[in-house]
């Protein structure tokens, strides 16, 4: 179940997380002096960190704990303290909730578990506290959180031992729903020298999501990449939104979001009490907002390091060095499994790199040094050089044979040199062939300064890559699209019947059959004459959803009498199936020639609006899922990309000695849709099933449209 | 190009291989006194690692090096020297190699490079070398490579400098065709403690290959696993014999072979005058002789872990525990998507489990114990001896976050109890949710102790454990199939006409469509009558491979009449299509019902043998590549199993609410295959497309055989 959350006004709700992340004064309720409880480790953290704010201590039972006097209750706080944090057991949550909002308490943090996540007593706390918060403008972090620590000021929020020590430069903020994960890349990421800002787990979202904190977060200065888990978002517009300001301000946002299998979106909904949402959907929209996925924990901190060293959107094209043939063979067989591009360079083209290289070394990609680099240690120098100035590589990923610190000794100089000497604008990926060997750490943090990544393996490097180029693809599509109103369709409510569905749809852009709606057995004739040649019929009315089924379809007529017989046949068949369905008519249309067939679609989802599929139809879009869910804002450009995406995509080409179909055609039908989807939010489903796709332009043989209120 | 490797009778290449390996004497021919020298390096190597056998170092411009006095030639040599290293340069490798056979030296190994790999004059010098070699009953290591260690006794011949440890106990060989990778898998397997027996280095294979040492590890007593890098095995027969005698012998072996792209088997292609061969046929085969494919350098160095401390077939099931709801669904997520079966459990059918637990942590796997491990660290205890005797699990990863020295202090010693005190006969995997967390080394000395192992993530860990999970269900396929003779097939040479093929295979498990031969047209209409209802008539002829293209199918024929003008038009239109063309007769057959088409056959590669295909027919085996090569002595339920793995899979359960088709009846047919193409070496090609299923069993209506010398 989704629990509801009101939408606070934004700029309260900014307040509030500026309150929490920032505060003045602390109230911990439920201090301690006994080491190990959870409220002194929240106490000792912050005097750890030296908190030049005011801390008041809650506990009835004590005077003073350390050098803090101790207030006995909630009711004695000051008015408008910042934040509060309740290192207290869940029973007594929602009435010290009540008492904080009372002392106009800015922002309130609460650990205990067992809410909306915990049967339906704990729901039912759990929207109290929403009420009491959303009513005394008073932010709640949690419940089932882990609070949060501003690294910047060195404020700790959370009963875990921290160090928020500042980070040198430009720094990422954490946001996840779950609190371990939190603090698991909060490690990760310290491991990697890599500083935080801010880093904020958000549990069940009672009346704070991780929405309020990425808008928080992409207006900081200080924060220029935003790393996320989460498993439900329960206020999409407003992350997209916030996503699409990242993307303007120049800030990444990575996420890792479980919820692909639907075990996982089983499981995520029991322990947060989350609805399983619609994952492919999320993505699509969230993907499309400039979001980068990371698919593991591993790829979510090496996405991270490297956006974070190298900001900006990354260059298509890697080149990789290695220092064997076999590694070349094994990088370019896992190059084309991850789907990330090497461009091609041989001695003819790359004249520098040629000039680089002893003359047994031929110019590849992935280019294989050999054992030379031993004797000639400079030749990395030389070759990283000639590669920073070669505009065909986006990306650079040194593999190297570590060994022992005697190789390292004579491998890691030069390499480093061309760094300090070249400042390249490319990202430079140092990664071992030989994970484990003992590389000196000095090398290791002299690559950071220097901007430079250091990867446990190649193999983490080329797959963190991989995404990101996959990511600047998508970044390419910048073109707004026109939302195009659908005029006509104010009439309409519920299914509308193909005819005046295609009557509503031809004039934008989606091509149909020649066809004419008759009212009567002559009018049918005639618009069968006036067609000429072989023609289909379809009963109409929107109350036959089955056409097919009622015999409501007619194939192949030829001739006014087989127009005659088929009309009466046809209703006569339909009143068999239903006696209750009476048909506006028939529709009349040119028998369609035949091609590959295309399944188009789009519908609007409540919460993430409009959203485009395609695929082939049949066994292929059955069996296989090869569908794609595309964004409606996307160009003919992008939709032809994704639709050369679809597994069987060589369909287009031409399938067993036939002509290429015309797939620019299928994707303007797409772009037509999306911009109509976009413009009319009544249209709550579309369906053109099958398009038939042909060497000279693509044809919707049906169409429905269903409207809503 | 594949360099001809004479098969020299197997005892002397083992007698070779073991003087290799096991030197009383060793001749240095280019031993220096010059640090960096390759003729230093290795002498040194042997000193430092106290080689107590004799050295002979060579060079005409020394009189002593260190403290062995120096000769002058390779002439000076006493007889029967063990091993001979050629640290010298390219040009004088052959003259050398011809004066070491004639003073009786068993080995010779050459590190110099531009042979087979460098153009045709050193293709030819190759052939030179082992045209000597073979003559002399001398082995050769390489060229190009990087010699090999023996860490038993503690004997390098190499100029790497290795400090060669002998092993604790069972320990790993390292076989690998590139000098490179064989270093790198050194470093990596010594990092994580990991004991070797022998490290050998092919290079370019001129007189000894992968499959000679293979031989030697599989008897070497104190080698429990082989891990190799091989680029293309040179005589393939030898080594899947090897394989299967590694596996009767209870030891694995564990590949990376690169290839799976063109590219890297083009690459492969230049770097080692190798050919590039048919990957899949050779990933089937010896895939099926029970070698375990690792498909990155990461996995290879996983792989050999997990079975080099947990040796047998591992069981399959794994159960998975971590401390967070997030990490559970990214683990459903991740298991999903490699194919890792994590068997579920829940409260009421896991009591042992139920009792290790507090009551707010549910039964399940993965398991989420939560946070409490910090205030209960005995539950990881109590909750790893619940699943030692849980049978339903083979293999555990204990996910934990790890944060930082005092995290690991709570949580590293109850796991570690729990291992010392159950001694569980199942893998169990530590790995971190928060790679690079200081974990003290201690602790993951410990573990490995224990027989444990340590791994920097579960992704890593899950992966590693998913292709162990794949190879176990292959190797449950135990029974070894009965070849079947094709009777008749002597008679047959080139192209089988399609009756007779049916008429050699129906006897032996393959189903026809009901039908008979026809030589006129008075026989034809015979026979038509004779099946009844409606009939196809297909031209024979050994020359006509096309039928369809020439004319010579007609369908769905009823009647006398029907059929005598069909066999008119057949011959006419044959006539017009090739005017060389007699026909035999003509097949006339029942028309067979609509059902689910398979492509069905068999192919014996010169070099591999026999290997079957089978697929879906049409637009998914053509555009998907969705089929499976098959090794042919796979039993039904394997071949099913095969079957349940082709992407449309799906197909089989019905679609559209079909009945379900007999997949059984098409394993029958493909084990049936199997053996006669076991028995029949001369059968070249076989043919069954489509074969057509249906719920009540499988057709085939064609077949097509090629017959060889």
């Amino acid at each position: 179940m989704i629990e509801a959350v009101a939408d606070e006004g934004k700029s309260r709700t900014m307040s509030g997380v500026e309150r929490l992340l920032r505060p003045t004064s602390v109230a911990i309720v439920g201090a301690s002096d006994k080491p190990g409880a959870l409220g002194n480790s929240v106490l000792t953290n912050l005097e750890r960190n030296r908190f030049d704010g005011t801390i008041y201590p809650i506990n009835p039972k004590r005077e003073k704990i350390g050098e803090h006097p101790c207030l006995a209750s909630v009711d004695d706080l000051p008015d408008g303290v910042d934040v509060a944090i309740l290192a207290i057991p869940r029973p007594a949550v929602v009435d010290t909730v009540r008492a904080l909002a009372k002392r106009g308490v800015g922002a309130a943090v609460i650990f205990s578990a067992g809410f909306a996540e915990g049967g339906e007593s704990g729901r039912e706390e759990q929207r109290q506290i929403a009420k009491i918060a959303n009513e005394a403008g008073m932010l709640i972090e949690g419940p089932n959180c882990l609070g949060c620590v501003n690294y910047l000021d060195g404020i700790p929020l959370t009963f875990v031992e921290t160090d928020a020590r500042a980070p040198a430069g430009p720094a990422i903020g954490i946001v996840s729903q779950s609190g371990a994960m939190a603090a698991v890349l909060g490690t990760v990421l310290d491991s990697r020298d890599l500083g935080l800002s801010f880093s904020i787990s958000t549990g069940n979202e009672a009346a704070s999501g991780v929405e309020d904190y990425v808008e928080f977060l992409v207006d900081d200065p200080a924060t220029s990449v935003i790393a996320m888990i989460v498993e439900q978002f329960r206020k999409p517009a407003r992350f997209i939104a916030a996503a699409r300001k990242a993307r303007e301000a120049g800030k990444t946002i990575v996420l890792l979001h479980p919820g692909k299998s639907s075990a996982a979106r089983e499981s995520a909904a029991t322990h947060t009490g989350a609805m399983a949402g619609d994952y492919q959907l999320m993505r699509t929209k969230v993907a499309n907002a400039g979001v980068i996925f990371a698919e593991t924990l591993e790829e979510l901190g090496d996405i991270t390091e490297l956006v974070s060293r190298s900001p900006g959107v990354l260059a298509a094209g890697t080149v990789v060095l290695g220092e064997s043939g076999a590694f070349k063979a094994l990088t370019l067989d896992f190059c084309e499994d991850i789907g990330l591009p090497l461009p091609p360079v041989d001695d003819a083209d790359a004249p520098a790199l040629r000039e680089a290289l002893p003359e047994f070394v031929g110019v590849s990609n992935p280019l294989d040094l050999t054992a030379q680099g031993l004797v000639d240690p400079d030749m990395y120098a030389r070759t990283l050089t000639a590669l920073f100035d070669d505009d065909r590589f986006g990306s650079i990923v040194v593999g190297l044979i570590q060994t022992d610190k005697r190789t390292c000794d004579i491998k890691f100089p030069p390499v480093l040199r061309a760094l300090r000497e070249g400042r390249p604008d490319k990202p430079v990926i140092v990664a071992g062939l030989d994970e484990g060997a003992r590389v000196p750490g000095e090398y290791i943090s002299e690559l950071r300064a220097l901007g430079s990544a250091y990867f446990p393996s190649t193999e983490r490097a080329l797959r963190a890559l991989a995404r990101l180029a996959e990511h600047a693809k998508r970044a390419e599509v910048a073109v707004p699209a026109r939302p195009t109103p659908l005029s006509g369709l104010a009439d309409w409510q519920g299914v509308v019947p193909e005819y005046a569905a295609k009557q509503l749809l031809a004039p934008l852009g989606i091509a149909f059959p020649e066809g004419r709606f008759a009212r009567s057995e002559d009018e049918a004739v005639e618009a069968a004459r006036a067609i000429g040649g072989k023609v289909v019929m379809k009963a109409q009315s929107p109350a036959l959803s089955h056409k097919s089924d009622a015999g409501g379809v007619a194939l192949k007529l030829n001739g006014d009498e087989a127009i005659r017989a088929a009309w009466r046949k046809m209703h006569d068949d339909v009143a068999r199936y239903d006696a209750s369905i009476r048909l506006d008519g028939v529709l009349i249309e040119a028998m369609g020639e035949p091609g590959i067939e295309l399944i188009v679609g789009a519908r609007n989802d409540p919460e993430w609006g409009p959203v485009l599929l395609a695929g082939f139809g049949g066994v292929t879009a059955e069996i296989l899922k090869d569908v794609r869910l595309l964004p409606p804002e996307l160009d003919e450009a992008a939709v032809a990309a994704e639709l050369r995406r679809l597994k069987s995509a060589k369909l287009f080409d031409g399938f067993r000695g036939a002509a290429p179909v015309d797939m620019d055609a299928a994707a303007r039908l797409i772009v037509s849709l999306g911009r109509i989807m976009m413009a009319e939010p009544r249209l709550s489903e579309v369906d053109l099933n099958p398009v038939v796709l042909r060497p000279d332009g693509c044809v919707a043989l049906d169409a429905l449209l269903l409207v809503g209120e």
